[in-house]
């Protein structure tokens, strides 16, 4: 019977598992032939180091002699090769395994010269050093259990550190229970959706221009989106009493009703241009509505909206933050419809000009859900996002996400929380705010410099910036830019399909000055500026 | 107009972001009637230190002695406390914010004095220590673009390390660009889930022993589970044949059929008892075929099985490995009906008597998935799993998968390649085998000694046995345990719900002798002993 496969040498280097079947008669040529065949069949790939012969020996059951001998064979066929120190490993042959790809060097991904497309940070300023600290800090100090099977909220430290967090810096209601880390934002939206769906919601309102990434999350949950027009106040939030009340009134619906009004009574909302304007340029170039308003066509005679799905705090792309009335409005809209608000603060912490502008969840925590991400503030990479919940939707999502049994990493939950303890998040998003800053003032000052017709606009905040081009010129710009292979996005492709053909959609770009690496920043924005009328 | 919030010091400690809106006219009224609201009303929990005033004022674009006057104001009120060395903090108060558990001490958890639940390894033994390690290689080697928004298979250093190490130590027929990585194995199985259904399939073989939890993914997914029975060869593949190609032909069903054999032509299953039996005493007490079998009569007429979960390596939780020739039989049979097999490897690196039995998926890397986790050889908490995939499943799953952006961390899959690479895994594994089989060999000791009825079968490998009972004793013996505190699972729990009443299922308790850290195995075992018969 063959010795123990656990009893093998365990501190030595060489204590490799190698399966291996030894097959037909005679162990030494079973073993050869078994060997043999895994590395012709590609099982054993070119340079895999094979275990020690005392190893294999003792785990086989067999003696070592035969284990040296059928390598020896194996090294005599070209097999195999044993070299003083390195072992014996599978020889390199001309077909080789494919191997990872060479770490990139200093150009973009894709084969561009220079990456501006929107929704990455500056991925080089990830706080590497920092981060391992706080790993760990974290690691050392975790409770044996935090390895386990966890809560589907996500960890406890972490969701503690956040209700400290989001209640001090963004001024979200926040308690450690209401709170679900999710693997960044799209996962957290998932599960939204599928609950809305289960509650019967059919409908959501969600904005002209966004990330069809989004929208396509709410379709495959079974939800229809509907675009809200944009003007310089921020999403047209009276919208959604349009057709909540009256959606049958509209343009000859199936359901096509009488005249009706579709007056948003009672909102409040300003909707005329005009009001305060943002500093930082904003009005410029934006007076118009953008998009939207047609949606209603499809919502049918008597459907509610149910939910809306809205970056109050730096509309994405347009940058505009929601105007404080209709900041109300929106909040009075859920509260009257039972309507539910889906929050997404994708770049909250980055604003350069004063604070922040505070979440919306903080007007009514039991008609907002606040979504969050670590994806701008620190990596995608890290692929952690989290949601406040209302009471009344904590159980369902939290069972929802039990159920499929995805939590994040609990290293990286820890590490988090301990990065927000330590204050760290606090210096990594103050220093990134600065850089940011200046690369959007020189971004400000080159286009006023180079492209003088070129409205830059939605920089108060955040890490992107609307240029706003003359009319019909986006698509030449694209195309030059393509050319030129700096990655940049047309406003057009951020656009919703069912939005309003009029008014007709500006002409325009979206820079992400926040995604090259700081030595590749003055390059791009060199580019950018020659690809411009 | 307010100071650019970004300027303020980025360097010192108190750089802290505080989200602030100061109201009504005055501006050190406004700011302590603010203030003293966000403590109030609670977003300012007990104990949060509040930036420097020179940081506050800097944000706020206000003098520093407003700020100090209004910090000042609140201390006398008794909202703030500011104290030598440790800057102005919210004051503690009666009704205190929630705080995290206390970190658990020597007890399990859920109230047990003793965990002997299966499905956790040794949490205590998760190597940090060399995890720390590998994290720190691993993070100063990354690229940027690691850190970004990946690739949805996973990171390729992860994918790569993962081929090598499935080869050579499972061999399975691994390529780097038919892995995808997923946070656990439940995780890989709702992608596959989603994508069976989407081609149609709509029933699947399970074990009649296992985790509800699988089948409730797959239920989810809109699949019917069917179970198969289970004897002393391991799950009786023929049934799969017999429900494929007659289903009819069992007892009644709506589309009831005429005659008809149900055989299982051309199979060459062995299906009677005997046979090789495994060593470590399995054949004891298990002769009989339990449960499964009746599920014919709920696939009605014509439907094929599409698909069957299998654990070949090691039945969770029966223990037993499936036959040689059974191996072959189900793989012919997904060859015959261009059927699917999910093979289930949660701890097939851990078996202690001779080598691991090799990986299915190597009988034909076409016709199986095969699916791998870290929970069991290093931690649950890592929320890292692997699938194999098929060629011709590939794409459908990636695409599944990339569809809605969840990856796990990047941080703990390149942590988890350099791992595999640097052969920290595998001298882990050794170590932890050694350990655990030192544990079974206890417990097998322990119950010849103090339990002589009782039987424990499936211990050749894994992280838990099966104490097979006197007839009729289960439920008493499982309360008994609840009543000691002490935690296991009676086998019928892990029963499926439409396994056949006949024959008889067997009494038994499902033990997980991993669970437990090294200083409570010994009192856990102790306390199995006095609650058996």
């Amino acid at each position: 019977m063959a010795e123990p496969w656990a009893t093998s040498p365990s501190g030595q280097s060489l204590g490799i598992d190698l399966h291996i079947e030894p097959t037909g008669s005679g162990l030494r040529r079973g073993l050869t032939d078994a060997l043999r065949e895994a590395v012709r069949g590609g099982r054993l790939a070119p340079g895999t180091r094979l275990p020690a012969s005392r190893t294999l020996a003792a785990d086989l059951g067999i003696a070592r002699n035969t284990v040296a001998d059928a390598y020896a064979d194996l090294v005599a066929e070209g097999w195999l090769t044993a070299r003083q120190g390195s072992g014996t490993r599978v020889a390199e042959r001309p077909v080789e395994a494919p191997r990872p790809a060479p770490a990139p060097g200093p150009r973009a991904p894709g084969g561009l010269l220079h990456d501006l497309h929107p929704g990455t940070p500056d991925l080089a300023s990830f706080p590497r050093a920092e981060w391992l600290k706080a790993a760990r800090r974290a690691l050392t100090a975790a409770p044996n259990d935090a390895l386990g099977y966890g809560d589907p909220r996500g960890r406890l430290e972490l969701r503690t550190a956040l209700a400290g967090y989001l209640s001090r810096a963004r001024g979200v209601h926040a308690h450690p229970d209401r709170i679900v880390i999710c693997a960044g934002f799209v996962h957290g939206l998932m599960l939204l959706g599928d609950v809305l769906r289960g509650r019967g919601v059919r409908d959501v309102a969600v904005e002209t221009y966004g990330l069809d990434g989004h929208w396509n999350v709410l379709t495959r949950a079974g939800l229809r989106t509907h675009p809200l027009p944009i003007d310089e106040l921020g999403t047209c939030t009276a919208e959604l009493d349009t057709w909540g009340t009256s959606a049958a009134s509209h343009g000859g619906g199936p359901a096509g009703a009488a005249a009706g009004s579709g007056v948003a009574s009672g909102l409040g909302v300003k909707a005329e241009p005009g009001g305060e304007a943002e500093p930082g340029g904003e009005a410029d170039g934006a007076g118009a509505v953008v998009g939207g308003g047609r949606g209603v066509q499809t919502l049918g005679g008597s459907a509610a909206v149910g939910a809306a799905l809205l970056t109050p705090a730096h509309q994405f792309p347009m940058g505009v933050p929601l105007h404080p009335d209709r900041r109300a409005a929106v909040v009075d809209w859920a509260r009257r419809t039972a309507g539910l608000i889906l929050e997404d603060d994708y770049d909250g912490e980055f604003r350069y000009d004063r604070q922040p502008v505070g979440a919306l969840q903080g007007l009514d925590p039991e008609r907002v859900v606040y979504l969050g991400t670590a994806s701008k503030s620190l990596a995608p990479g890290l692929r952690l996002g989290w949601m406040v919940l209302p009471a009344g939707l904590a159980d369902e999502v939290i069972e929802a996400k039990g159920s499929t049994d995805w939590s994040c990493g609990v290293l990286d939950q820890l590490t988090l929380a301990e990065f927000l303890n330590s204050g760290a998040y606090d210096r990594h998003l103050r220093s990134a705010r600065l850089r940011y800053r200046r690369r959007r003032d020189q971004l400000v000052a080159a286009l006023s410099e180079h492209a003088p017709s070129v409205h830059a606009t939605g920089i108060a905040a955040g890490l992107h910036a609307v240029l706003q081009l003359p009319p019909g010129t986006e698509q030449s710009v694209v195309r030059a830019a393509a050319w030129q292979r700096l990655g940049v996005a047309g406003l057009s492709s951020l656009r919703h399909e069912n939005a309003a053909a009029s008014p007709a959609p500006p002409d325009a770009l979206v820079v992400g000055y926040g995604t090259p690496p700081d030595h590749a920043w003055a390059g791009a924005l060199d580019a950018l500026c020659r690809v411009l009328p």
